[in-house]
This record gives structure tokens, C-alpha cells and sequence, in this order.
């Protein structure tokens, strides 16, 4: 597709199933009856096969919150205006937002890369600027981004995950902000999960029913419009229907996976990036991990697609990276127990 | 019942109502659609009730680990013996269970309080030492600790919550240690929540079917003999049933609620001891959060009852804590959500 994508997706492999074995086992001389941990288990294992080690850790969790905007928002498809996509990255940057909270408690750091927001922003040291252009185009009418511009949001999400790989990251959260992004994020899940209508198009931030109604419309005619052009690979949904904040959503994704580090999947935006990497390189699926279920009715249809078991259902639906952060101690927790538990033998603890 | 005991239930009062209602309209100026937080602006909202303010905080998070032993183990219903009690107590107190490392990713203390281990157990800083007796006796023949014994214990728990009060904490976990107390907490749940003995007794640590049946047998055999005694006020069952550790857990649900601390339930045997608490004073209901969902078959006709919703289910049968533990997080996210978070005001953030 592109030299550098097919760099990066080449060098995706398959889980450590040496580390995976060996950490069950561990896991079965550890002082507490077996299986007991439950899913806890089941994480450090698959932490293990991520990382490559018997004794995984997690290091300077990241969260890269994606911003851009979506031309399809003039068709009154979301209850806030656009200028709220900007006026959160400010908020993003000076602290503000529940995602800057929620991590202040899992001791995450929060970057915020622009990718596509329809206004110029001022530089911030916690605001990585590769815009790509000002929002995407209309899907409703017209190709949102065009195949060089989708590369160049993936490059860019794979470039920023990269960054905080190098920082010593191993375990990253791909957030998103981006007014009506619901709205191109139930056409991906249509077109990439083949969903119905009614299953891909939910309340987003909380609309109407006569807007609920509109939203259906657009969905479905931008479908219809993108099914015309004759030309077919992973790509061509994610440049047809946008947006630039969830092709960066996949270039963490992928970058993660090509780096042997953890993902964790967020709500339905981030469903929708994990739908377009899994088309694009199956082997991402591996390192994805899902973790609460959004209210939003298509996240459950994305899971399900690609059978990925979520941690929690708190009722959230706000996006941003919120609930996989508070994922992020269960991880810890599953990572900690398998490594600084006593054994049986060095406890002194009688087994059954 | 007994004029300590009595004095610690009068002190239990409703929620703040007035608290409430307004940390639910903050909830709505926060920058976020509203709701989009789901459980997470629920808890905000009930720990306003619980702590009598609109801004909750937490501090300090204690884990109690309620240990002791259960005459019931001769009748051969463990996988372990109860050497494993007082072993396991040890690898508390050398940092090597569990639930000492999930306490160091949450950030919480861990006190163990011995009510009732069946061997001698050495000072140690985090030891807290209340025995009551060595053990309970064989609730399949006798009464498993007399109306005085139950006092005792149920006041040693809160007496070990209101020290972690008094250093600061304003969220407790009631964790427990003791080897047969599956089964105790199955004959507690069949005579508190009226459930079956289908419904009520599980597999505990693992153990096979023969064994299963076993149980199964002496759980009934033990509610059959209790219901033959004559005198009935909430202390019966735990009284008849044991365990010591139970008798505690309920005390600190108790201290929780007269102190207006939120109490995290963690899986079956702290449910056992919440039915308990409820019993004794209703409103205690009011200061307890499910967390998780155990394994163990009983623990849901336990939520069920009491009306409680737990937050998540990750396939965990440990106690010790360990479940209630991973929801710290969580609390303190809802807490700081509500209290740190921009409003639409305050960030410039155009609201819909």
C-alpha cells in the first residue's frame, strides 16, 4: 500500500507461545488455589506471549488521544458543535478533561496528537501537531480522505505510539476526540464488521430521535456512495468514510503490535481503529486487549466481530481513552501478581 | 444484643440526600455529555452521600484481612488443610499474596486481623491480634461460637476499621482468610438470602465432586441442626454457622456505615458477611459497593438480594480482598472526576 505501512505490518508476528507456557505454569505455583485470579491470569499470560518474557511489566502507561474533525457534522449528525473538538484539546492540554483525571489516578501519561482538527492550534508540549488537513471531507457525499491522506493518519498514530515506545512505554491506550465521530465510526463498523444499520448507529453524545433518525440516513447513503468506487482493499473504507483521528487510532495500533506492546481498546471509536487494523494486519489482534463496553449499540457488534472478551461495562460512553485507562490497573494487577507473588514453596504455604 | 454493639448501630444514619442532589448537578456542568461517565457518576454521586459532601475524596484505602479457622474442616469439605490459614497469614504479613501486590498497584494499606486462627501467631506490625478462640466449632454438631463470641468478633472488626478511620482512611475492604469459610458463608447465604442449597454452595477452592457432595450435606445437615434452636434475632445464623472472620467482616461493615466510610464487598465470603451486617442494621446497605462477581454460585443470589450491582466479573474466587481491591481504582476515578474535572465554564467548552 505504502513502503512505510508495509514495513511497519511486516513486522508484526505472533505471541511468545514459549512465555505464554511458561507463565501458566508459574502461574500454578503461586500461593492461591489455581485459577483463582480468574481473567487475571488469563491477562498475565497473554502479557507474557505480548512482551516475549515470563515476568511481564507494565511501564509508563500512555494514552494518545487522537483529534480531528469530520466534514459530515454539516449534516447535523451530532448534538455538539465542532468547535468543541478544539475547545477539548485545550482542555486536554491544560488538564481538564475526565481522561486527565482518570489518568492522574492509573499513573498514565496523556498526549494529545492532532491529526485533522478544523482549526489551527497553538504549539503545547503535550500536543503533537501532524495535522494532515482541516477535517475530513463529507462522506456523505464524497471520498472523506484520500488513500495518501489515510496513510499519512496512520503513519502518524504509529509515529506518535513509536515516540512513546521509545520514551519506555509498553502499554498504550489510543483515545479519540472528534465531533461526530460516532457518526463515521458506525459506517467503518458497517463496512468492516458487516453490521446492520440498527446494530452500527447509536445516541452518540446523545442525540434526539430526529437526529438519531438523520444520522441513519447519512450513514446508510455514505455507504451506499463508497460502495460505487470499484477499487477494494483494507483501506478503502477508512479513506471513504473517515476519519483522520481513527486512522491515527490504527497507526497506534499497529505500531503496537509491531513493537511486542500492549493496546488496549477503548469504547466504539477505538472499536472501529481495531476493526480497520485487524483488516489490514490480522496478527494486530493479538496484541489488542478489550476492556469496557461502551453504550454505544456497536461496540458490542465490533467485539464480537473480533472476538475480543471486554473487562467491564460501566455504561460509559464518552470516548477519549476513559474507560480502557481504567483497565489499566487490572493490568498491572495481572502483570504484578504473576511476577512479586510468594510461591508455595518459597512461603512455606502448604498446597492442597 | 449488647450496649457496644447497640451503640454502633444507632450510630448509623442515611446517606446525605442534600450531597447527593448536588454532586449530581455538578456531575452536569463537568465537560463531558452528560452521563457519558455511566457507573463511574453514580458511585461520584453515592460516595457525596456517603462522606456528606459534594466533592468525596479518597484517602488511605485499608484492606482488612479477617482471618480464622472453621471447626467445619473435619467433616472434610477443603481442598486445603487449615495448616494454611495461619501460612497464608504469614505470607500476608511478608508481602508475598495476592493481595499484597494488588494493594501496592492501588495504592492501598493491609492490615490482617486475627479473630480466630486455630494456631499461636507471632506479633507483627500489621497484625492486629483479637482472637477469640482457636477456630470455630464443627457447626455440623454444635453451635459454632457462642452469642458472646459472636459480639466479640463482630467488634473486633470494627474496632480494627475504626483505628484505619482514625489514621485517615475513608474507604475500607473487608478481605478474608480462612480455610472452610465457603462453606460457612454457603450455610450463612441459604439462612440470611433464603437460597437453596443449589443456589448456595460452590466448589470454594477447588474441590472435586465427591467433596462437592460432601458440602452439600454438611450445609444442610448444619441448617437443619441450627433451626432446631428456639431463640431468633439477627445474630442467630452467625452465630449458629460461625465464622469468626465473618463475625469481623460484618463488624467493619458496621464501623463503615456508623462512620461514614464506604465499604468495598468483595466476593462471597464478604458477602456472607454483608447479608449479615444488613440483617443486624438495614441501613448499613446504604455504605457497602459491590465490586466483582466471584465465581462461586452463591455470590450473585448474594447481590441479588441485598439489591446490589456489582461492577465487574472477572472470573475471580481468591477473596482475601483481592476483587474489591481492583475497584479502588475505579472509586477513586469516580471521586476525582466529579471534584477535578473542567466545567464548561471554566474550560470555555461550548456546551450543546
Amino acid at each position: 500500500m505504502n513502503a512505510d505501512l508495509d514495513a511497519l505490518i511486516a513486522r508484526i508476528s505472533p505471541l511468545d507461545a514459549g512465555s505464554q507456557v511458561a507463565a501458566r505454569e508459574r502461574q500454578h505455583i503461586l500461593t492461591k488455589p489455581r485459577g483463582a485470579l480468574g481473567r487475571l491470569e488469563d491477562i498475565s499470560v497473554w502479557l507474557a506471549g505480548v512482551q516475549g518474557t515470563v515476568l511481564p511489566q507494565i511501564r509508563l502507561p500512555t494514552v494518545i488521544i487522537c483529534a480531528a474533525d469530520h466534514g459530515v457534522t454539516a449534516e447535523g449528525v451530532s448534538a455538539y458543535p465542532s468547535a468543541v473538538t478544539p475547545a477539548m484539546v485545550q482542555n486536554f492540554l491544560a488538564g481538564g478533561a475526565a481522561m486527565n483525571v482518570i489518568a492522574k489516578v492509573v499513573g498514565a501519561q496523556v498526549k494529545v496528537l492532532d491529526v485533522g482538527v478544523a482549526t489551527d492550534l497553538l504549539p503545547h508540549p503535550d500536543l503533537i501537531a501532524a495535522k494532515v488537513r482541516f477535517g475530513t471531507r463529507n462522506m456523505r457525499n464524497q471520498t472523506a480522505i484520500t488513500r495518501d491522506e489515510t496513510i499519512e493518519a496512520i503513519l502518524a498514530g504509529a509515529n506518535a505510539a513509536q515516540t512513546a515506545i521509545a520514551q519506555g512505554s509498553n502499554l498504550l491506550v489510543a483515545g479519540d476526540m472528534g465531533i461526530g465521530n460516532t457518526t463515521a465510526a458506525s459506517a467503518l463498523t458497517m463496512w468492516y464488521a458487516k453490521t446492520t444499520l440498527e446494530q452500527s448507529v447509536g445516541r452518540g453524545t446523545g442525540i434526539d430521535n430526529p437526529t438519531l433518525d438523520q444520522k441513519r440516513l447519512v450513514v446508510q447513503e455514505s455507504i451506499l456512495r463508497a460502495n460505487l468506487n470499484s477499487f477494494r482493499d483494507p483501506l478503502t473504507g477508512l479513506s471513504e468514510l473517515g476519519g483522520l483521528e481513527i486512522a491515527a487510532m490504527t497507526g497506534i495500533m499497529l505500531q503496537g503490535a509491531a513493537s511486542r506492546v500492549a493496546v488496549l481498546v477503548d469504547g466504539f471509536i477505538a472499536g472501529a481503529a481495531a476493526l480497520v487494523a485487524c483488516a489490514i494486519a490480522p496478527l494486530a489482534k493479538e496484541y489488542l486487549c478489550a476492556t469496557h463496553v461502551s453504550v454505544e449499540p456497536g461496540h458490542i457488534a465490533q467485539l464480537e466481530f473480533l472476538q475480543l472478551e471486554p473487562l467491564f461495562n460501566l455504561g460509559m460512553r464518552l470516548g477519549e481513552g476513559t474507560g480502557a485507562a481504567l483497565a489499566i490497573p487490572m493490568l498491572e494487577a495481572a502483570a504484578r501478581t504473576l511476577s512479586e507473588m510468594a510461591t508455595f514453596e518459597s512461603a512455606s504455604v502448604p498446597d492442597r
